[in-house]
């Protein structure tokens, strides 16, 4: 994927939705007709029409017969959006797996409303089908050929992954991928590869836990950037870092980053990549949400841009199609030796079975498919959490609209302490993720991340109006 | 377990074993009688029986009809065990994996025979039931269950572990044990929650490769302590290390410690967990071959002695029952909930397939049967492995004689360089794991590791007796 292969169609549309974000285009608004934007821009009109098609999939425009697209109707004028954080830029120590551990026991409980949850509800996920390819696909192996599986996982799950990247046009070498235990290993993996205890580590700010956990069990130092809740990593304010103090490694999610879900534009993706290189640091490069985009197109990874190997690009299919199974990846570029040895010395290899289903599973082709049905509830469900949000949460509540992924970010005013909230709301049998999970130095007080990702629960409905009313009282 | 649970046969067992290795008891010797054993011991007939009936299974002694037990004749004079070594008693950085990593890969070629190999024959395991019993639990299984699996593991496995466990009188606490991704990452969680960078670690001398593999990654220093091929751990000469110097934590394998098959005797491990209490050190357990007993029964696991929860007992159904599922445990006491948390910040929780498989292939009680073949094959292919030794190895080799685990230690004569050796076999067509792997400060020169689970492969026979004309050559 070069910056030559972002569609056209996708710049156009992103303008577009910016537009009707910050109110410029407005409820009920006509967009401007496709012959006449053809003739301004120089596109073809298929171009135009897969631009409007993506809005209008995203759920902000509807076509209407004969009359062409318009800005949904019945839309309130849209909520402010979070304000980016301004974290400090010195070094913090990382201590919060504590609090994380009792919250993730709170989401486990089936009597809970999982609105804290970091998985999207398992009804969405094709289990029938993988139980019976994994079957097929476990009793015809010789037992050979699991015995001696590799480290770095079964040969015909690697070259399926190599082969959907080649179509999304990012290849991979020969050694890579390497498959892990889940995303999480792989990032573990990667990241200890990079790093002795002690370093500095740049994440996003807010950060998804699991990074700051990474940091606390290897002994390493966190140090937030900025982080725009539509465009991610603000880059100057990286860069400034960099020149700072001595970086081993950045830990980033460029696509539809956890919490934020916000994404950078290929270009900022590119320019991110180009900086690092330049800086010889390494990029850890977290990547599970990029099939859930509710745009047309899997957003390009940074992976795409990176010509020197400096981004340790992983994923998984734990959030897109077998959450359970625990099979993920690392392609990591010039570290791939690095990650596939640590893999040998701390779990030799990855479960075969599970490696087997999914290869077995991608074989058959109904992958796509599932990802589109997928995706769509994803962003209906979305659409439905923020008129819900709107309706019942105190004003001056803030709330993020991500282009992908299924997280709502909250932030709250700023009188409402949400860790008080989210106890609150566990007495109401309603799990939530506190602000104050996603930061080193326990900062976003008053904010909440809202897994979204539980579409036709009629539970979740009544779930997100309590907790609305709850926080007008906290 | 407790000491007084030890069977009295196989006291008796053990101290006959011992008779004919020392050559106390010579070929064609016949045992004393079943009734003159009675009378001087105080046993009854049918802890004598069960006795010598072990000493059968394991190819020492023979019945013959109507005349009584006799030391197997034809045998030639017991060859000596391997001298036990004098480890350097101070801390030595570790780095091998470099060496062990290429080691493995070599193999890993399904042309070479892997007498270097650390698993058994494939054909041995039970593949297809496993697979069979995997199909059915997986579509049978609400998808909650999935997308809810704890950090813990199913806990249907883990009942049935506790169960088993309690059979064999060592009972568990709720919290164990914890599912993980093979008995490498429980003995790497278990490792990490007691120690920190730079602190010493004590280990076997020769030490499983993976022991110093953990190390390397954790960046601790390992401390050899004296182990003797038959008995294990030097009591004195442990208790001497720990009054010399602040150790962070023991990792032994007590039960058919890899690579030299060394068997501590019950007393032996309560008096090492009473030391290690003592000192308030922790004792990383590696328990996985235990089920591998040539003997009547199962042989206590460190943790059998266990008062205070010092023992951290890991082990794995990849040696005994599936290779290549990755499903291990660790029963951590004290260090349970620490133990837990490591994982939730490393993997997050271990694939589900694979554990639902096992767990319902248990149910089917299946199991037990499987480990009396498995036994049988591994005992009858030691035999067949220690005699093609003696034909075909150099004059004062000396070969330990495990009983359990599929392991042979070899000392050959100081003058052949183990190394090379490997490096000269790989070259026909033969895997082999040389002593240097073993040990932090690359000792064990002129020493090799053999795999003998492999029965009935007629290109092993071959491949044992081309090594030895080999080693007669470097």
């Amino acid at each position: 994927m070069r910056t030559s292969h972002i569609p056209r169609y996708q710049h156009l549309a992103e303008e577009l939705a910016e537009g009707i974000r910050s109110g410029v285009l407005r409820p009920g608004e006509r967009l401007p007709s496709v012959r006449q934007t053809c003739l301004q821009r120089g596109m073809s009109p298929s171009t135009v029409f897969q631009a409007y098609g993506q809005l209008e999939s995203q759920g902000l425009v509807e076509a209407r017969a004969r009359s062409g697209f318009f800005v949904r109707a019945g839309r309130r004028a849209p909520r402010a959006v979070p304000k980016a954080a301004e974290p400090r830029t010195d070094a913090t120590p990382v201590a919060v797996s504590e609090l994380v551990y009792a919250l993730l026991e709170s989401t486990r409980d089936a009597d809970v409303v999982p609105l804290g949850s970091a998985f999207p509800a398992s009804h969405l996920f094709p289990f029938d089908a993988l139980a019976r390819s994994g079957a097929r696909a476990m009793r015809r192996l010789p037992s050979a050929r699991i015995t001696g599986a590799l480290t770095a996982g079964d040969e015909g799950l690697r070259q399926a992954l190599r082969r959907r990247y080649a179509l999304h046009g990012v290849p991979l070498a020969d050694d890579e991928p390497i498959i892990t235990n889940g995303a999480m290993e792989a990032l573990n993996l990667g990241l200890q590869a990079v790093t002795k205890p002690g370093d500095l580590v740049v994440v996003e700010s807010p950060t998804f836990y699991a990074a700051l956990h990474a940091l606390e069990r290897l002994h390493l130092q966190a140090v937030e950037v900025a982080t725009d809740p539509r465009d991610g990593v603000d880059l100057d304010a990286l860069a400034a870092l960099l020149a700072r103090q001595p970086v081993a490694a950045c830990w980033f999610m460029p696509s539809f980053q956890n919490p934020l879900g916000a994404l950078m534009p290929p270009a900022r993706k590119q320019a991110l990549v180009e900086l690092l290189t330049q800086h010889r640091v390494p990029l850890i490069e977290d990547d599970v949400y990029a099939e859930l985009h509710a745009g047309a197109r899997r957003p390009p990874p940074a992976k795409a841009f990176d010509r020197e190997g400096w981004v340790l690009h992983c994923s998984s299919f734990s959030q897109c199609l077998a959450p359970g199974y625990r099979v993920g990846w690392a392609a990591a570029g010039r570290f791939a030796p690095a990650v596939e040895r640590l893999k040998m010395m701390s779990s030799l290899a990855t479960a075969l079975p599970p490696q087997l289903a999914l290869a077995a599973y991608l074989a058959q082709g109904g992958y796509d498919r599932h990802l589109r049905g997928l995706r769509e509830a994803l962003a209906a469900q979305q659409q439905r959490a923020l008129r819900l949000v709107e309706r019942h949460f105190p004003t001056g509540t803030r709330v993020t609209r991500p282009l992908g992924g299924y997280f709502l970010w909250l932030e709250l005013p700023p009188s409402v302490d949400a860790l008080a909230l989210h106890h609150r709301a566990r007495e109401s049998g309603i799990s939530t993720a506190p602000g104050v999970l996603f930061s080193a130095d326990r900062r976003f007080t008053h904010h909440l991340r809202l897994n979204v990702g539980h579409p036709g629960d009629a539970r979740f409905d009544g779930a997100l109006r309590r907790l609305g009313e709850l926080a007008q009282g906290v």
